[in-house]
């Protein structure tokens, strides 16, 4: 059975960009589940499965529908449990969920400052302004003024990382030996980073972008199907 | 059988303070073994059981002896499957190593600045100056020094706590419904500060305090055997 995927895009439909999408194309992938992807602009997200939830991703599953990435990981494992785990035991769904706080506490942050202009020149005219007008509201300043202190915060955010890179001096993965849903929602803030943004996060030289590049070797190279912002704009920062 | 126990004491014995130490001494209440205390100072630690570890705990479990925390709880684990496990799962385990470098690496640093002085004043004059020596080193100043940059670094300290606070907003405990050897990790660390010094960490009103409470109730309220510093010495600083 095909699992319908509906995930966010701009623009360019074959660039889906959001972390939390990212999360979910890998569990798909990890369970070994077909998908056929519904590309879906941020405008669009009200009349997805007759508005279901604010944001996607959402799948739907034969009569099922599931909103949430955190929830859907959970479903996908519990309606296959025949398939490989995303989860490993109760543990793991349970220490998922510090994980999955800590990402959005402590990488989704910075990648909003550094990809906040990007993401919007990405949009469609519509899309666009709507981005803007919410997410000026929320920061309570341009976006301009947000992304403008990315090269202020970059240190402290690879500082920030210090749990994900010491734990990388013990084990290939999060997840331990093989990667784990855990993995990949850390994995989905870094790709949001990749394909948005040429603003480079990490050095080529830290652990973590190495766990990093072998997510994206996951699953015949999945995340590399989305070219990088950097190639794709033919540019990048120097650090 | 009754497994052997070295963990770190101070003058008085009746008052483990180790981080390490409490996260077996709650291990090893969970798996619903028998324990025997042999209560270890700094300047012993070299002759237990032969200078295995240059740390405590150690344990010794007739034949077996085991260094190390975290591998005297995947020791436990497997050496008793039959009782409660301690990280449900290979999923469990690989994630309680994630949250170990983030308590390591978040936690660890600001309960050391906070109660360094107070750790010093627990030791007897041989491990005082010991303790005083090896750690002015490691630290390249006076404790008096890294204590004075505790006022400092509250705000900082409580706010670097949001992923297990987030977390807690989700389920009881880093274990999910009930706690596992991740919980223990974390508590460790609160456990010492608690012991050590009349600091105070946390304001009543935070989740982790409450989280934390609920860990000092598990097992008879083995955590409360011992009194908070606070108590012991009949004051607390104000906040």
């Amino acid at each position: 059975m095909t699992i319908l995927f509906y995930e966010l895009v701009g623009r360019d439909t074959s660039r889906p960009f959001s972390p939390h999408c990212w999360k979910i194309a890998m569990a798909l992938a990890h369970k070994g589940l077909d998908r056929s992807s519904l590309p879906t602009r941020f405008l669009d997200v009200p009349r997805v499965e007759g508005g279901i939830s604010k944001t996607v991703p959402v799948i739907r599953d034969g009569d099922r529908v599931v909103a949430d990435s955190f929830a859907i990981g959970l479903y996908l494992d519990e309606a296959y449990p025949e398939r490989p785990t995303l989860f490993a035991g109760d543990g793991g769904k349970a220490m998922a969920r510090f994980i999955e706080r800590w990402s959005q506490l402590t990488v989704h942050p910075y990648v909003t400052t550094a990809a906040l202009l990007d993401i919007h020149a990405m949009q469609d005219d519509e899309n666009a302004a709507y981005f803007r007008s919410s997410r000026e509201q929320r920061f309570g300043k341009p976006l301009e003024a947000v992304t403008a202190a990315r090269d202020a915060g970059l240190a402290s955010f690879r500082a920030a990382l210090e749990p994900l890179r010491s734990m990388l001096g013990y084990q290939p993965f999060i997840g331990g030996a093989s990667p784990l849903y855990a993995d990949y929602i850390v994995f989905g803030a870094l790709q949001w980073a990749r394909i948005t943004s040429p603003y480079r996060l990490l050095d080529d030289s830290d652990i973590v972008a190495q766990w990093f590049e072998r997510c994206l070797d996951l699953y015949d190279g999945l995340g590399r199907t989305v070219e990088a912002a950097a190639a794709a704009q033919g540019f990048g920062n120097r650090q």
